[in-house]
């Protein structure tokens, strides 16, 4: 199965695509998309939903996910991130994807093995989960963590499955 | 000239067109586009994509106009409304539009008089400045409200455009 991770920013998206066969993973692609601070916002996110779709094209994930966004204090920066995300969740259900949504906490120990870790711990396991993988950038990063995360959702919910009929 | 006007949100986004000859302004459609809670987020944005482009498709609008968003304390509801927004914003500039943002000040001035003015005051000067429309609600109102404002605007403009000329 391939799996698209996507972590969503108006500045820059990360994403991230790895293949699970089973428990083992491996890493097929990573990438940022940046968009231009001087262009208008309609432009911005026609510009981010234009290079997200090539990227599904090109990847042909089979399944998506994403990080649940807690939002913060400052109103102007989340209003920016949920028109960024928006358009991200937006082409992955225009591709024809499920997207499953994961709590930062979750991603963190998916990764990390602790729900606290910080931003570069996560990058660093990148190299020890996805060996050769070259990460364009945090936000790559933190993408491929969540398509771990569902990975790993998705591999034990399967297990149970197949301990639930051995067991019926 | 054909101007919509869009109040974008993920529960119900309000959508007006009118048109403008110079200073008369005329009611052509407005509705309400409302996306069901108990589907996952990224069909909803994908039902709210399809409405509005079927909106777009019938009504060949030349230009379109959106409030700007001032976000509140509640983060949750913002990222909502961002998410909404950015699919909206996506929408129009997809459809090739310019696309006129106008702070909800602007917007209760130029079409009660005053910046300060209620939301029922808005829907009750529909019924003066666009006789014989019939309002969706009052998302579609504000909608209708912004496509005015968006009307004086370019209208103002094409006024000083020509005084240019004249004294030039």
């Amino acid at each position: 199965m391939i799996i698209l991770g996507l972590d969503p920013g108006l500045g820059t998206t990360g994403w991230g695509v790895i293949r699970a066969d089973g428990n083992r993973l491996s890493h097929v692609a990573n990438g940022q998309i940046r968009t231009d601070p001087s262009t208008p916002l309609p432009r911005r996110l026609s510009n981010l939903s234009a290079a997200l779709a090539q990227v599904i094209h090109t990847e042909r994930p089979d399944s998506a996910a994403v990080e649940e966004v807690l939002g913060n204090t400052n109103a102007q920066s989340t209003l920016k991130l949920g028109q960024a995300r928006g358009v991200v969740l937006l082409a992955a259900a225009d591709a024809g994807l499920a997207v499953g949504e994961y709590h930062p906490s979750t991603v963190k120990k998916a990764v990390v093995g602790t729900g606290g870790a910080e931003k570069r711990q996560i990058q660093a396991m990148m190299a020890v989960l996805l060996p050769g993988a070259k990460l364009a950038g945090p936000d790559a990063a933190d993408a491929l963590a969540v398509a771990i995360t569902h990975a790993h959702h998705l591999a034990s919910a399967a297990g149970m499955a197949r301990r639930a009929r051995v067991t019926a």
